[in-house]
């Protein structure tokens, strides 16, 4: 049956300086790279062989994407970049220091800005500068669909057309799919695919890099979840 | 008015060792990286924003466009990878060393494998080592239209349908294409975008790493054509 290999994209430049990130477009920093290219080096090493890619628009995860399937000779396979694999939208939060943010806010706000499921960051306006409506990569969306903050939440609803229409599908024709996206993205992806609580997938941590490998039966039901 | 940038891969491997090429999916040089990078940033320092990219399923001409993309800050650009982009498939002569087959078959007989339009190289069988019937990526192709080896022409044939299902209609539509290839996939679009006769287009060199951009009007004449 199909395997489906999700992976968070490697270290990014704000990563490393504990910046809010969002949808802004920081790229990989030098151990990310690394961490991307041992990413397809595991993927070589377990044999799996992909029919079809997706990953977000954003650079950092579309790069560790080329990493993965260059490192296992699969450079060719057809991808798919797309904002529902996005990470999550940080509203008014995004390039702000977390530090910073907290001594603003206060720890407790903006711990439940992070981990809460329900809750929306401050929303950026879409005439705020860092807005996403002014950044030609969604200049095909309906307006309507370009987020002023993200909570888990939103997120996974705009994440799970592209698992309804296109993941699902090619995984019950027996395709393997890789995907490359976010902490948060990836993060609802797999609070749908393992039934995971509201309450308990804010705990569910992904390791920058690392891939993490399903199998499903024919009714996409989990046979086995392996990390590499 | 829509552009359209072609660009042939860079420096590969087998251009430096002096090989025949064709399918064989050699990775580029260094040299060619570099000069996939050095035509990121000339595209970006000629601002042109781009709607879409193809590209062939051959990792040296994928790169290509993936540096060059990164390079002018659009790497999350719609990217679609094709057979028909391919570079000419060179049969029997694939793996071979230019001065060696020169010395095998005489330098006329080379020379005509070369230079010709319509003169077929000798062939490779589907069962024989190296044949593209034995490679994954061709998994889905109709068996007939994997080639044992191709003439210019029949390059040409192939590569056609392309540009007559997608990128004419994205061009018509005021799209910006990129297409990054190789040496003969990319003359023949040439020898169709420029009518350029039979006789004339074995002399069109392109460069590597070299970006070709042509303006249209809008019934797609060519009214510019520049290289960067």
């Amino acid at each position: 049956m199909a395997k489906l290999v999700l992976i968070r994209h490697g270290q990014s430049e704000w990563n490393l300086s504990n910046q809010f990130t969002g949808w802004v477009d920081v790229d990989l920093s030098e151990e990310g790279v690394q961490q991307a290219k041992n990413a397809g080096a595991a993927i070589k090493k377990a044999g799996i062989e992909f029919d079809y890619a997706y990953t977000s628009v954003l650079t950092r995860a579309i790069k560790t994407l080329h990493y993965a399937l260059e490192g296992s000779d699969q450079l060719w396979v057809p991808e798919t970049k797309t904002w529902r694999l996005n990470e999550r939208h940080y509203g008014a939060l995004q390039g702000q220091n977390k530090a910073e943010a907290a001594k603003k806010w206060g720890d407790d706000q903006v711990h439940t800005w992070r981990r809460s499921y329900d809750v929306l960051p401050p929303l950026l306006d879409a005439n705020d500068e860092g807005s996403a409506a002014k950044d030609r990569r969604y200049a095909n969306l309906d307006p309507r669909l370009i987020p002023g903050g993200e909570n888990l939440k939103v997120t996974l609803e705009r994440v799970m057309p592209l698992w309804e229409d296109e993941i699902a599908p090619k995984l019950l024709d027996g395709q393997n799919i890789i995907i490359a996206a976010h902490g948060n993205s990836l993060r609802a992806l797999s609070k749908y695919i393992e039934q995971i609580s509201d309450e308990d997938i804010i705990s569910l941590e992904m390791a920058t890099g690392q891939p993490v490998v399903y199998d499903f039966d024919e009714k996409l039901n989990v046979l086995g979840k392996e990390k590499y």
